[in-house]
């Protein structure tokens, strides 16, 4: 068959295709809006076109080192300029940022710059303990940066070059090479894994220039907002709005932690535009004492995920004036792969209803070609009842190239054409996704199915209940049967165990109620994620649960 | 050397590598709002469960006459639903969709249908008589399907068979084919040319897609725009609009004509949220008689480009509600290849220096990587002194792949690995482009490009007329209207600009016609060049075409 008359000379040229990569919305950002304020943290404040030069001064810097395409620099700091300069510097040279989490322990952060093979590691004194400790597990180390930020509160040498130093050394006319295909790697994102070490997710340029511009519009960014970070760039670089705010040309207001009275303080002072983060930080946020909260009252873009709003928090958003939208995605997705399109008149709807359909996963993201819910054998599609259960996939130019150095893993996590999240849900009959449990966290109770989120959600309703977390206990006669872990607020009403099994029996079918409640602080990941296995540790120490124990 | 960690068994997967293409904007829309208007066209109602019914319904048709991947189906027909549904069903068959100008006469539009290989042809009555005046001049005559829309004014049958019928006959679960590589063409747009034959400008699927998303955030469109279509789809599909609008789930407000007081009356009816057009559209909107304005008050965005707008039009912009983004490019760039990123602090400006700001064609957009002005022999960058003449050269993912069927103009467009748009420009100290003159001899009036040559082949061939040029003379109305300099044959017979324009008329379409006819000799160079500057310096002399003075 001849190439048709579509495809006959019209082939790709310099001047029609070249790489997809969010780099040049950094240099867009610089040649349009040079003076505009890029990146403030505390007094400091950047404008693009600092932004840029010091972006540029950084790769410089790091070319000089020997950092060249796919070479791995590595980084543990908080949310500060540093951190999104390297987010467009390291990529310059065609090597790819790894970002870790601060609150990781050192043993894990030497296994990590370690398997990524990091050339250069740049560090915040903050977490210099840390470093020296991770630095010193190290047989090869890579070429150390510290970073001394004025506005951390405490920290330590840790024996490396000084950041500003050396972006003294750079060239601020350092002709950056940038890559030569859209699908090198441009970052590596570590995810806990469930179980044993953390798999290294790795990003493309053709992905992350793709999200940036689909996150922009679902998470209702305009032209040149103003973005708080509470969010830590150390996940999934943000969920990419380090890339988002960039191409908009906006402002970052750098934060090195959630404090809730500092991001009230910055809104107003800063008139903050936009935020995101998990639930957990809306949480701390409408629960601030009155005295501390904000007092513009412009709205506020505010994009949660991670975990579905509980219906309290959902509704507290609304009267310090964020207006939620819920994304769900994963590391290996970019982040946020759908999420819950709103509908106008859902508003009308009494805030249960409200409530129940802003917990969804909803439906996929622009960038996202499909998610659907399959059965994980048969792959086949679950009917739209609200009821069968499968796996959430995926299907898009948003999805990770695959797994570090980890072939077994990246090709089991591809099967069948899809990527598989462990994430089961049902569909809804508007289509819309709804998790109803990670795949490890059902809990099969005399014979049934109880998933641990929806006892959750019920207990976010209970006005003593700050945070809740349900797993499965053995159980002597029902095999397992539900235990609600719970943190109480601290200015609520007393409460007790027998307390909140009767409010759970009262709001959901009686199997489904937690036969045992324990108080007290929930354990949590460094990304503030709750830490499930842990729970479970302390149940199996305390042992099965027996009959009369509780009920 | 060997591939490096980051591209070691991480290669492309089904899971994570599809060709970008803005057809799932669709099927993503009728997912998440099914029952969200998304077409309304006088009463009628399309919500986006329909939209994509009606649009798998056409290519399922379209599929039965044997259109597949790389045939081209041609389109005659304003702003109704049947545009918007083509826009999709086309390129869901891997077919190139080619909407052609209604404005156009019928020698060019039998060029078009003939040079384009169209298989099939939609066809409005409203433009019967050209069609069928059309498809008597070819020899091979494309499927003729045709529109009876209830609210054109008029209108004549064709001969072919009925949309409706059409589509009523197609399958709603057609399972539709798509593409399989983003490069693939999408669509097909002639642009008149500078020396006779108009030239097919091909889109591919991956810079529709880019091109799409990068528009809508440029543009400030957000989740659910309610836009009014006053500008024609014919023109670079919309400027890509009828892809943001559905990308966002916002609703279509069809039009078959520009009619201030319709485009007020249905501003109020709908709360159209954002519409783009030329200067002339503005012009026409600010200058109609206050009862007719709209009533509402709400920010309406607007996007308009083809030529900068007038200081005054401008201004009055403001006062009827539409915040202004001046947008630039060409059907090459798919539209809007620049904006002139407004900075907030200009609002503070007198008014002269606001406009100058605003007339500028700006900086690249989020799709354009570069966009340059080049000395056209040697490709150096112009200085940003607002002095230097170069060439505007854009580079980047949204740039057509090429003129079909046309490999010289395709090789030469592209010369030194930069598009060549043929637009003279200096840059101004702040990096934005200005543009000063136009190197080919195009003029644009009323948002249509007119090709001098055109018209003087045409004048060649009046029995009266020894020689003709024709230069752009400002119009207070149209922004530019053809001049046309005329020598009359020393022998001939008597003639008048009436005369000679009744003529053109005759002979080309309606709008190419010049407005404005001076006799005399012509300046030339010494060796016999007409010297069109002077011409143009005459005109200026002269100072704008006011309305009552011809046509």
């Amino acid at each position: 068959m001849s190439p048709g008359i579509f495809e006959t000379e019209l082939e790709k040229r310099t001047a029609n295709y070249t790489p997809l990569t969010p780099l040049n919305f950094l240099r867009r950002a610089a040649l349009a809006y040079p003076q505009h304020a890029a990146i403030i943290h505390g007094d400091l404040r950047y404008d693009y076109r600092t932004f840029y030069e010091r972006s540029v001064r950084l790769a410089s810097g790091l070319g000089g080192l020997g950092v060249g395409p796919g070479d791995t620099v590595a980084m543990l700091a908080p949310n500060i300029p540093a951190a999104l300069e390297a987010l467009f510097a390291v990529p310059m040279l065609g090597a790819v940022l790894n970002m870790i989490n601060v609150r990781l322990d050192a043993a894990t952060v030497a296994y990590i710059l370690e398997h990524s093979e990091a050339k250069a590691f740049i560090a915040d004194r903050e977490f210099g303990s840390t470093a020296t400790d991770a630095l010193g597990r190290l047989q090869e180390k890579p070429r150390l940066i510290e970073i001394d930020d004025p506005l951390a509160e405490s920290g330590q040498p840790i024996g490396g070059e000084d950041y500003e130093a050396f972006l003294d050394s750079g060239d601020p006319d350092f002709d950056w090479p940038g890559i030569a295909d859209e699908w090198q790697a441009i970052s590596l994102n570590y995810t806990s894994g469930t179980t044993g070490d953390p798999k290294g997710v790795v990003f493309h340029h053709r992905g992350a220039y793709i999200t940036t511009l689909s996150n922009a519009l679902v998470h209702r960014f305009t032209p040149q907002p103003v973005y708080l970070w509470t969010l830590p760039l150390f996940h999934c670089n943000g969920w990419t709005n380090g890339w988002v705010v960039t191409a908009l040309a906006g402002t970052h207001i750098c934060l090195r932690r959630m404090d809730p009275a500092e991001v009230f303080r910055l809104i107003d002072k800063h008139e903050v535009s936009h935020m995101s983060g998990a639930p957990i930080v809306l949480n701390a946020l409408v629960n601030a004492p009155p005295e501390l909260r904000r007092k513009t009252t412009h709205v506020i873009e505010f994009t949660t995920g991670g975990a579905a709003p509980p219906a309290a928090v959902f509704e507290k958003s609304a009267e310090i004036g964020f207006n939620i939208t819920h994304a769900y995605g994963l590391t290996e997705s970019y982040g946020p792969a759908s999420s819950c399109a709103w509908h106008g008149e859902w508003n009308d709807l009494p805030l249960g209803e409200r409530a129940h359909k802003m917990e969804r996963q909803g439906i996929a993201t622009l960038s996202i070609d499909e998610m659907a819910v399959l059965d994980p054998e048969t792959l086949a599609p679950v009917p739209a009842d609200g009821e069968t259960m499968g796996e959430i996939m995926l299907r898009g130019n948003t999805v990770m190239k695959g797994y570090l150095k980890d072939a077994p893993a990246t090709a089991a996590c591809f099967e069948g054409g899809w990527f598989h999240s462990g994430d089961l849900a049902v569909v809804e009959s508007d289509g819309y996704v709804l998790i109803k449990d990670r795949s490890k966290d059902i809990i099969i109770s005399g014979g049934e199915n109880i998933s641990s989120l929806e006892i959750e959600s019920v207990l976010y309703h209970h006005p003593a209940v700050l945070e809740a977390a349900v797993v499965a206990r053995a159980d002597e006669r029902w095999g397992e049967s539900p235990c609600a872990f719970i943190t109480l607020k601290p200015d609520g009403e007393a409460t007790s165990a027998e307390d909140i099994i009767a409010f759970c029996r009262e709001n959901m079918a009686h199997f489904k109620a937690p036969k045992t409640v324990i108080f007290g602080p929930l354990p949590k990941t460094a990304t503030g994620k709750i830490q499930k296995f842990m729970l479970r540790e302390k149940l199996r120490a305390l042992g099965p649960r027996k009959e009369p124990e509780a009920s």
